[in-house]
């Protein structure tokens, strides 16, 4: 079924405690539509400036399953540039510069032929635009928005407003802590579940909230129930950048490829976050997405049944 | 198939952001033997002193399971005792005080009719001493080992003789790291794996490590791949210590249960942990032993059959 998404293109630069890149594609639709391209079809909404590199253009168009009519070009614009920094640890990260370009224009066109879109995600952005951008696909069965401290700090009410529409969201574990001030994972995400979750087994409201806790692996905190899934344990961490996004790609595109009727049964979600987890640990081994580029289906179907073999009691 | 545990019984205070309580019952051989009594007949040995307090020892004494004839007493000695204060994230503890007390003389007598012993776990201790004690147990199948910061430290040959001698070791990714200079838990494990253990079906050697990560589950490398495991994403956590220990008493004590004439196998291990991994979310909802004094087997069951629901994909 249909699967979107709406989010940024942008052009990263990126240092590591033993490494660095310049320049080099970025953008949380990048990541997430190349690592839901594996699944099927998989729409784009994002706008790029004037400068946007032709070798990236071309790139994100040779993936037959990515349908980039949604790529908008702004020639007086420019793309946004983001830079950062990992600490030794390499599961934190300082902000060198962020260029908003395009992204503190008007949010990017919604061709009318994705207004049947089933399977929406909203990848990080300002909650109102999210809102707006939502407001596009009528006929969704399933939205799932990611979001960041920015906006918990900045535009909290569009936040808000923006969790009665969806059914489900994907946030970092520190970004929930700051969102309910619990600082447990379960207690906060249990609580944005209770504050915006419509009644158990009513189809309005949130119905899961995703606690993603980097190489710790990641929470679904459901109606139903707990998942708890670990990260794949890797060895051959080069740049974090996107993981989450890639995460969500793998969750989502394997959501939309079951085209099941009831994508938010917790079962189905587990299996789904595990396919992320996958994706995303094949993202880090390289800077950009450099690994995923030379991804083969083979290898996602190898690495997904030892995953399930390393964590099944 | 008998197991038996040596260590540390002591009298521990405990300081937590919320709360705190002193002189209570601790020791890594006491939350061993109660969390491994679940699970069938366990031996304790381990050494107090004079001021030992009846009421803890009644109650060691009232575990059938637990056979408490190598608990020494010194009567002109004095009981080791421990003091630690939880920072505000409760994953990690600055040492209040240490009375050593019986721990600083000769290592407990271990009875002789304990000499049969298959199933060994060496709760943390001197390595020289946890090798001396190793040698009364001619006839084990299985040995286990846990160790800490202290004796990477300031032990290491003693501890790598040790390591020799062994079948698995237990100890925490910080410790891990400490031994190997390894920041990746995975590749510190592998180091010591490769150092110390057999060649591959060999059975000599050390077949596996377990590396706990606390709050974020635990991971096991072995010859033939890789468990990993999240924590049971528990909301209520009073107090975590002996959390390993009673991971290692659940563990080892399924593992005896199972009389496995293999017991090194890692799908038998990943079970194990999965079972050490329930114990331990038991342990840290109360001080002390007071969870696990409380604890029915039925409660062991149902937590064991959600935990794997949260996590079988």
């Amino acid at each position: 079924m249909a699967l979107i998404v709406t989010g940024t293109i942008g052009i990263d630069t990126v240092v590591t405690p033993t490494s660095s890149a310049e320049k080099i594609l970025g953008g949380s639709a990048t990541y997430f539509s190349v690592a839901a391209s594996f699944f099927g079809k998989v729409r784009l909404v994002a706008a790029v400036g004037g400068d946007f590199p032709p070798s990236f253009a071309k790139f994100l168009k040779g993936y037959k399953a990515i349908d980039t009519r949604g790529l908008e070009v702004r020639p007086n614009s420019k793309t946004f540039a983001w830079g950062g920094k990992y600490r030794e640890d390499m599961n934190s990260r300082d902000t060198l510069f962020t260029e908003l370009g395009v992204l503190a224009e008007a949010p990017p066109v919604v061709p009318g032929t994705f207004a049947d879109s089933k399977f929406v995600f909203l990848a990080n952005t300002h909650p109102g635009v999210q809102a707006q951008l939502l407001s596009s696909f009528p006929k969704r069965t399933l939205a799932v928005a990611d979001t960041m401290d920015l906006w918990i700090n900045t535009a909290r009410k569009e936040l808000e407003a923006l969790l009665r529409q969806i059914d489900g969201l994907v946030l970092n574990y520190d970004e929930a802590e700051l969102f309910t001030g619990k600082k447990n994972p379960v207690t906060a995400a249990r609580h944005i579940l209770n504050d915006f979750g419509g009644a158990k087994g009513s189809k309005k409201g949130l119905k899961f909230v995703v606690v993603k806790k980097g190489e710790h692996g990641s929470l679904i905190i459901h109606h139903d129930g707990i998942a708890a899934l670990p990260a794949y344990p890797a060895e051959k961490v080069v740049d974090p950048t996107g993981a989450g996004d890639t995460f969500a790609g793998g969750l989502m595109g394997y959501l939309a490829s079951k085209g099941a009727r009831t994508p938010t049964k917790l079962d189905t979600l587990r299996k789904a976050a595990a396919m992320g987890t996958v994706m995303a640990s094949f993202n880090i081994e390289a800077f950009s997405l450099d690994r995923l580029k030379t991804l083969k289906k083979a290898e996602i179907a190898k690495r997904s049944k030892q995953f399930a073999k390393m964590i099944n009691v």
